[in-house]
């Protein structure tokens, strides 16, 4: 996260911007948390450009929760959904669509190992809406264009916790975007939603209040206690991006950090990536030996004492992984980079 | 809350004990945040004394999840459920298990605006439980005794929000109790389940992963990313009680507290409680001018002057509410004491 973050959530747990009292014990009814709450979604729709027929929504259960709200929201009695298939959030989603009606998994790249984005397939008529999973923490794949799936059958909805903020959008696209904002907004805690208005309030069957889109619509994301903390610290990062200059500046570093990453994966001899190129995910970005009998850990260990940390590749995919999230300077992929060219030269 | 856990969370905000990063920034999976989490679980089991026959959860989504997850897990189809309705969150909790089952109130002081425990009900054969919320915030009502409604039909399930961790209670009369942090815990953001084992896994139908209890017991709270902040905040609480001696000191400064406050009330010739002498709150104590017709706005500005805030009564109520939750000093008592006895000098 962002130091200037850091240093504001310091600050405001002793005491909130003059109030006299921490923000860990300010009512979510009081004058200055109604107004935080406004201010996180104003910079929200302001850096994403949301349309005035969006509303966005501060809840808790993260994306675990919103594969389940959706499906519940969304889907008629015996209705069904498309989903595609790109990994792991992408199946737990279907998992959870599943319990409430039916997911048709028209694209996969499962029997690859979700090396690519699947753009051959077709949308069933009568589908409620597409599921998308925009970026793939463990196997490191991302949409790059979302024009190509935004038309056919029913509203696109994209799951973007790992790369929401992380480059503009074009929110016209989506019916509804949710995002966790544990990776690029803030600490754990809280979920964003930006749904269109049309879907709000279709209530195709009785479901508990707290995962009625509809009940956080009519009370503001403050139906009960929302967790405030986390708020102030995703409006403390919506700061910090705006300052910066907003989402064209962040996407031209976050394009800068990947690029320069990705050619010297490309250029070292000892490592090479597995992910289709149009594919290549701009936050996680895995790559292996390519000589798969060479030890990984020796690497990591080796990376370690550089005080590079948590390189260490999912378990389903090994190798390794670096996460560079908008709070990561370019100077920590320089010093991966550094690290790497090392490594070559002692090999 | 307590100035102590105030100050942990202002240094974890920069660097998590000696781990070189912030709490805010750290994985749930790294080896620091699941020893929080045990050291949470495990401070709940030392002070409330919690058998080992229970599980202790860290989840998200506050009381208002469960007034939904506890029918959704524990009604079989067309199964039914006791409550008793003390108030306003009883009452939501009872909307909540008629979108599941048929929630059976068998006793109600709303007729009297919920001045009083309704002792008189008569539990129904085939319940599955008894579901009652053991503090009532608005109204200033608490079960002072578990002992009289643990006996009957199903177990004894409570919502103890507004009073966990206030004093000693027996777990074994429960088979569920579950709180939202943010009134005696820590912030909002996390809610504890005490669950006792039986009660886990009965799967009576398809349910959201995410509502499911068994779905947090087998992942030990980490199903998906938990908020972590929120629970160490709630550890540090964990740490000041304890310090402090334990649950019976906790609950001799909480009777100390309330008592003071009670006597001024009935002592003082201006204000007086509306509520059943059995049944007052140790945590929120409302009261009322003895003459209705006398300006509360008046006395709140004599109290906002000194410093007193907050003591508006919920406006379903009207006059005036202290809430004196664990971290509230005596001192705060007494100077409301004093400001209730300089008034009366003034009129």
């Amino acid at each position: 996260m962002p130091e200037s973050v850091l240093h504001a959530v310091k600050d405001a747990s002793i005491e909130y911007e003059g109030a006299g009292m921490s923000v860990l014990e300010m009512s979510h009814r009081s004058r200055p948390i109604v107004e935080l709450f406004d201010s996180a979604t104003s910079s929200v729709r302001e850096l994403l450009d949301v349309p005035s027929s969006y509303h966005i929504l501060w809840l808790q259960g993260g994306a675990s929760l919103q594969f389940s709200m959706i499906p519940l929201n969304l889907l008629p009695e015996n209705g069904s959904a498309d989903y595609l298939d790109t990994g792991a959030w992408s199946s737990k989603a279907i998992i959870e669509c599943n319990r409430v009606g039916v997911a048709n998994v028209i694209g996969s790249s499962k029997e690859s190992t979700y090396t690519y984005i699947p753009r051959v397939y077709k949308q069933n008529i009568g589908s409620e809406y597409l599921h998308i999973t925009s970026n793939n923490t463990i196997y490191g794949t991302q949409f790059n264009a979302f024009s190509e799936v935004s038309r056919g059958h029913g509203p696109l909805i994209a799951d973007m916790s790992s790369d929401i903020l992380s480059r503009p959008i074009n929110v016209s696209d989506f019916g509804l975007i949710y995002a966790g904002a544990q990776k690029n907004m803030g600490p754990a805690g809280v979920t964003m939603v930006i749904i269109r208005d049309e879907l709000i309030g279709k209530n195709y069957r009785d479901m508990p209040s707290m995962l009625n889109y509809e009940t956080h619509v009519k009370q503001d994301s403050m139906f009960n206690t929302p967790p405030v903390l986390s708020v102030f610290a995703v409006n403390e990062t919506l700061k910090w991006i705006k300052g910066l200059g907003g989402l064209n500046e962040m996407e031209k570093r976050n394009k800068e950090k990947a690029e320069k990453l990705y050619s010297e994966i490309d250029r070292n001899t000892l490592f090479t990536s597995l992910i289709n190129m149009d594919d290549r995910s701009m936050m996680n970005i895995p790559f292996v030996f390519e000589d798969r009998a060479m030890d990984d850990d020796d690497f990591l260990s080796f990376c370690d004492e550089r005080g590079l940390k948590t390189l260490k590749g999912h378990r389903s995919v090994g190798g390794f992984r670096a996460s560079i999230y908008n709070a990561m300077p370019l100077e920590g992929v320089e010093a991966l980079i550094s690290a790497m060219q090392e490594y070559e030269t002692l090999k």
